[in-house]
C-alpha cells in the first residue's frame, strides 16, 4: 500500500519570516480597492502568504494591520507578507500601468475574460485589484485596467465572496507558474 | 474604447431557489469531515452554490442549517444547494467508493498529487472531502480515497482556510468542465 501518511509539521517546512522575505515571489501585487471587512482583509494576507504575491496594497478604506480582526484571520501572515496602504487606488493603477504592469480587475464586466481562458505570460509583471464586498471595483479602475477576469458562476447568488474570489484568482496565476 | 461597464443585477441573471434546482449540476458532492466553525460551512455553501455542486455532505460535528452564523456567510445558499448530515464521514466515504465514486481527499499528504496536475474525467463522478481546521481530513479516510489532492504552498503559515483551500479545489474541478 502507497504511503499516505499526512505530512508532519516538520515535513510541511515552515520558513521564517526572514527566511520568506529573501525567497522568490509571484511577480504580482494585489491591489484592494476598498475592502472593507477586516476579516477578508486577513484572509487575503494568509493567502497571499501561501502563494509568495510579491505585495499587497491596500487603497481607500481597506483596513491595515496591526488590527485584532486582521490578525484573527490572518494568523501570521500580516508580518510575513509585504504591504502598504494608498488613498488613491486609482491613481494606483495608472502608476502601474506607466510601469508597464498588466494590470487585471476581477470583476463581472461586459466583455470580461472568464478566468479559466486567461494565460499568465511567464516574465510579465501583474497586478490584481479585487473590490468592495457590495460595489467591487470602481468603474474607473475597470475602464483604466488592461483586462477584466470574471469567475463563471451560476447559482442564486451572484457572486463569490471576495476572499474566496481573490483566493481564486491567485491560485490561477500562481498555478500557472508552476 | 471597448465597453466594459460592469453588469447589473439584471445581466447577472440571478436565478430563483426553484430554478436552480433543476439546473445541470457538476457531478461532485462536497463532504465536510467534522469542520468545526459555522463560518467556514456557510462560506463553502455560498461557494458551492456558485459552482453548481451537486450536494454537501456534513459530518459528524460539522454544523448544519439552519443557524445564524451559517446564515451569515452563506447568504442565502443554504436554501438552494442540497445538503445532508452524517454521523461517520468514514462510513459516507466507503459508501461512494462502493457505487463507483471517485473519491479525493484535500490534504498535504505523502504521496499527494498537486491540485494543478490532477485533471478531472468527463462524466466521472467525484466526491471531494476537506476536513478539520486544526487536525484536516482523517487518516482513515485519507487511507480509503482514491487521490490526495495538495494545494502547493510557500508561506511562513502552512495551511490555507479549508473555506479558501476548498473553493480553489472546487474551482479546479468547475472549470475543467468549462
Amino acid at each position: 500500500m502507497t504511503d499516505r501518511r499526512k505530512k508532519n509539521i516538520v515535513e510541511l517546512t515552515r520558513t521564517t519570516v526572514e527566511e520568506y522575505a529573501r525567497a522568490p515571489k509571484l511577480p504580482l501585487v494585489l491591489l484592494l480597492d476598498n475592502v472593507r471587512s477586516m476579516q477578508n482583509v486577513g484572509s487575503l494576507l494568509r493567502t497571499c502568504d501561501a502563494f509568495a504575491v510579491e505585495e499587497v496594497v491596500m487603497a481607500g478604506i481597506t483596513g491595515v494591520p496591526p488590527h485584532p480582526e486582521i490578525s484573527k484571520s490572518a494568523l501570521g501572515a500580516e508580518e510575513s507578507v509585504k504591504w502598504r496602504h494608498v488613498e488613491d487606488a486609482a491613481a494606483e493603477v495608472r502608476a502601474q500601468i506607466a510601469q508597464g504592469v498588466c494590470v487585471c480587475v476581477l470583476e463581472q464586466t461586459r466583455g470580461s475574460v472568464p478566468l479559466q481562458d486567461f494565460v499568465p505570460e511567464r516574465g510579465r509583471r501583474y497586478m490584481l485589484v479585487v473590490g468592495n464586498e457590495v460595489d467591487g471595483v470602481s468603474q474607473e479602475i475597470v475602464d483604466d485596467s488592461d483586462v477584466c477576469l470574471e469567475i463563471p458562476q451560476c447559482g442564486v447568488k451572484h457572486s463569490l465572496n471576495v476572499a474566496v474570489s481573490g483566493a481564486i484568482a491567485l491560485w490561477h496565476f500562481f498555478s500557472a507558474q508552476k
